[in-house]
C-alpha cells in the first residue's frame, strides 16, 4: 500500500556539489525531497576563477538547479535561504519567515570566507565562493587598469597596476597565474598610456610553500612556473593586516589597487543551530556515518561536516569529499528509513589537480604524479566533463579553443548591479 | 612637417554604434582620437532582449570597446562619464572632476528610458537599454517563477504569473515572444507546485497596431503570431499609471508580478549642456551636415540628434541611422580642417526587421516585405553578421542552435550585485 502511508519528507539544504548529489542518489526513494538554495543556480566552484578572469560566463559554469532535476519526479526545488534548524521540533526557519517541516535532513551549506576574525578585511580583499564574488572581483581587475590608463601620477599608476593575491592554495594560485596572463597577453597591445605588462602581481602564502598539500616537487615545479609567469610568490609572509588599497606584512606594506583574498574559509553559520559540538572553523563534528550526534535523521556533509580519515587528518574541503559523503549519507538514510544499521563513511581520495596558467598543471593522482601539459590535458579532461549539461561542455570548451589560440579572454565586461556613477 | 603641429583632438562621446563607427572611420585621418564612454563595453543592443530572457550571456553580446579599436593607434578609450560640455571653451567635464579639451566632437551619447514625465514609474518597470537593464529584467522574470512556486495564495500565484510589456514597437513584441516561450517551453516541465503554461504575457500598446512603422500586412501577420505564441495582445491601451505589481489603464487595473517598459525613449541630458535648441523628446536639432548651430566644430549623431529625412519626417532612433551619421560627420569633420565645405546627411533606409519568437519575422526592406520563416533567417543572417568579434559571433550561433533544437535557454541565473537577503 505505497499510497496510503504518506512519504517521508527529505529536505536538502544546498545545492552545491554535496547537496545536488544526494538529491540524485534519492531519486528513486521512496520520498519526497525538497531541496532548498539560496541561488537558483549550482554553480561549477573550480571554474569560478576563470570567470573572476574574464575567460568564461557566469552562464558557461553555471546551471539551474531545478533545471537538472527537471526529471526527477520525487523532487521540489525552493529558492529560499534556511536561517536556522530547530533538530528537536524538526523543523527549519527561512528568511521570509516561512517554515519547512522535515523527516530526514541533509545539510550541506557549504563554507563562506573567513578572515581570521578581521572581518573588516573583506571590504577591501573579496573572496572568490559564489557568482557573485566571481563579477565583483572581475569588475576590480578590469578598473584597475582602466583607471591606471587614465592615472597622470607614476605612483598612483604603480599602485593600481599591483595585485595581491592573499593565500597559496589552488584557488590562489590559479587567480595569480591567471592576473599574469591577463596582463601579459590578454591586454598587450589595448592601452596607450600604461604598459600592461609592468603589473606587478604577488602571491603571498603564510607557510613555506604554496600548494602546501601537494608532494614538494610539484609544489616546487608550480612555484617555478608560476615565477615564469610573472608571478612574485612570496612565501613564508604573514599578512597582518588589510586596509584601503594596503597590504601590510610584518615590516613591509604593499600598495596594491587589487587584493583578492583566497587564504581561508569557515563553515556556514548554519551548523551552530543545531547547538552540537563545532570545530573551531563552524564545523559540525560529524559521527563517522555522516548524522548529528544525538540526531540520527540529521545528516552534514562537504565543507559544514568535520570528520576525521582513518589516517587521523581532517578530511579537506573539496568537491570529492562532498560528493562521496553525499552518495553515503543518502545511502545511511534509506537504511535508517529500513531500519537497518548505518555504515561509517570512508573517503576514497582520487587525487588533487591544481592548474597554473595555460598549459601547465599538476596532478597528484593516488600515487601518479605528473606535471606540466600532459597533467594540464587531464585537468582540462575532468573539469569539462564534470560540468553539468551539455551546453556548457561544448561553451566552455568553443570559449577555451578560442582563448588559447587567441590569448584573448572574451568577457572583460565590467557591469554593475544598478546604474551607479563611476568615480 | 606632419610632426612639427600637433595633430587635432577629436573627443567621440560614446561607444555604441555611432561613436564605434565615428571613431574607426577617422583611423587613417591625421587627428588624435579620444573616446569617452561610461562602460568599458560596446553592447549590441538589437540582441538585448536575448539576454533579459536568458537565452545569451552578457559576454556573447558585448565587447570592450578598446579591444574593439585596439589595432587603431590614432585612438585612445577612456572609461568614463561626461557630464557636461562647454561648446564655447571647447571643454567637457567627466564625473570624476577631470576635463578634457577637444578641438572636434562627436556627441554619440545615445537615449535613455522615458516613462512621460512619470519617472517613479521606472522602479515598478524597468527599460531594456543596458546589460544592467536585461540582467534585471532576467532576474525579475525568472524570479516571478520561483515566487509562484512557493505562494499558496492562488490568487497571488495567477500576480506573480502575469508577465505584462508595456510598449508595441519591436523591443516590447520581441520581449513578449521571448516570455511566451519560456512560460510555455523553457519552463514546462521546471515546475511541482505550478503549470507555467498557465502565465499570462500581455502587451500593451497605445496605438491601433503593434509595430506600427511596419506595413499593415506585417504588423497584423506580427500580431496573429504573437497570439498563437500566446501573448494577449490590447492595442488603444493607454496606461494610466504603474505601482508596485500593478498597471492601471483606463478603466481596468492589471495585477502583475512582472511589468517591463519598452514604451519611450528620451535622448541622453547631455544635448542640454550645448546651450542649443532642442526638441520634446531632448533631441539637439542639428544642422543638415550634423553639426551643432553656431558650433561647426560640433557633431551630434544617432538617437540624440533630431533631423528630418527628405520625407519630412524625423529619422527614426535606429542603429542604421546611427551608423551612417558617424561616417558622414566624421567625413564632414576631415573637410572642415581641410576648409572644404561639409555636406548634408542622407539617409539611406536598408529596411527594418523585427522577430517573433522563433522562427518568425518580418521583413520591410526597401520595397521587399517578407514574413515568417525566411524573414526569420534574413534577420538570423543580419544579426550574426554584425555581432562584434568572431568568438561572440561562433558563440551566439552554437548557443541559438542549441536553445533551437531543445527550447532550452541556459542562461537562466538569478543573480546580485550584492550578498542581498532573499526576502
Amino acid at each position: 500500500m505505497p499510497d496510503a502511508t504518506p512519504r517521508p519528507r527529505v529536505v536538502i539544504i544546498g545545492g552545491g556539489f554535496g547537496g545536488l548529489k544526494a538529491a540524485k542518489a534519492l531519486r528513486k526513494a521512496p520520498v519526497d525531497v525538497l531541496l532548498i538554495d539560496r541561488r537558483n543556480h549550482h554553480v561549477f566552484q573550480p571554474l569560478l576563477y576563470q570567470v573572476a578572469t574574464a575567460a568564461l560566463s557566469p552562464g558557461d559554469i553555471a546551471a539551474p538547479i531545478r533545471w537538472i532535476l527537471r526529471h526527477q519526479e520525487n523532487t521540489q526545488v525552493w529558492l529560499g535561504e534556511v536561517t536556522s534548524i530547530d533538530p528537536h521540533a524538526k523543523r527549519l526557519t527561512l528568511a521570509d519567515g516561512a517554515t519547512v517541516d522535515f523527516d530526514y535532513l541533509i545539510v550541506s551549506a557549504g563554507a563562506t570566507h573567513a578572515y581570521f576574525g578581521h572581518d573588516e578585511w573583506q571590504r577591501w580583499a573579496p573572496g572568490l565562493k559564489t557568482l557573485e564574488d566571481a563579477l565583483d572581483i572581475r569588475r576590480r581587475v578590469l578598473l584597475a587598469f582602466e583607471l591606471a590608463e587614465r592615472a597622470t601620477d607614476p605612483a598612483e599608476q604603480r599602485r593600481l597596476l599591483t595585485f595581491v593575491v592573499v593565500g597559496g592554495g589552488p584557488t590562489g594560485v590559479e587567480l595569480a597565474g591567471a592576473l599574469a596572463e591577463i596582463s601579459r597577453h590578454t591586454l598587450a597591445n589595448d592601452f596607450r598610456e600604461i604598459d600592461p605588462e609592468t603589473a606587478r602581481v604577488i602571491l603571498i602564502e603564510g607557510g613555506p610553500t604554496i600548494l602546501g598539500t601537494y608532494p614538494e616537487e610539484l609544489s616546487t615545479f608550480a612555484r617555478r612556473k608560476l615565477e615564469r609567469l610573472g608571478v612574485n610568490v612570496w612565501t613564508n609572509s604573514v599578512v597582518t593586516g588589510i586596509s584601503d588599497g594596503k597590504v601590510h606584512l610584518r615590516g613591509e606594506t604593499i600598495e596594491a589597487g587589487t587584493i583578492l583574498w583566497a587564504a581561508g574559509v569557515s563553515a556556514s553559520p548554519l551548523g551552530r543551530s543545531l547547538g552540537v559540538p563545532l570545530d573551531r572553523a563552524g564545523r559540525v563534528l560529524v559521527n563517522d556515518d555522516l548524522s548529528v550526534p544525538g540526531h540520527p535523521e540529521i545528516f552534514v556533509i562537504g565543507d559544514l561536516a568535520a570528520l576525521k580519515g582513518p589516517d587521523g587528518k581532517w578530511l579537506p574541503g573539496v568537491a570529492q569529499v562532498a560528493i562521496q559523503q553525499a552518495r553515503h549519507a543518502a545511502d545511511n538514510l534509506l537504511r535508517r528509513m529500513r531500519g537497518e544499521p548505518t555504515r561509517p563513511f570512508v573517503y576514497r581520495d582520487l587525487g588533487n589537480l591544481a592548474t597554473i596558467g595555460r598549459n601547465s598543471a599538476i596532478a597528484d593522482l593516488r600515487g601518479w604524479e605528473s606535471k606540466g601539459f600532459f597533467a594540464w590535458l587531464v585537468w582540462l579532461f575532468v573539469h569539462v566533463m564534470n560540468l553539468v549539461g551539455f551546453r556548457n561542455r561544448l561553451s566552455v570548451l568553443v570559449q577555451w579553443a578560442f582563448s588559447y589560440l587567441t590569448y584573448q579572454r572574451s568577457v572583460r565586461l565590467i557591469t554593475y548591479d544598478d546604474d551607479r556613477e563611476l568615480s
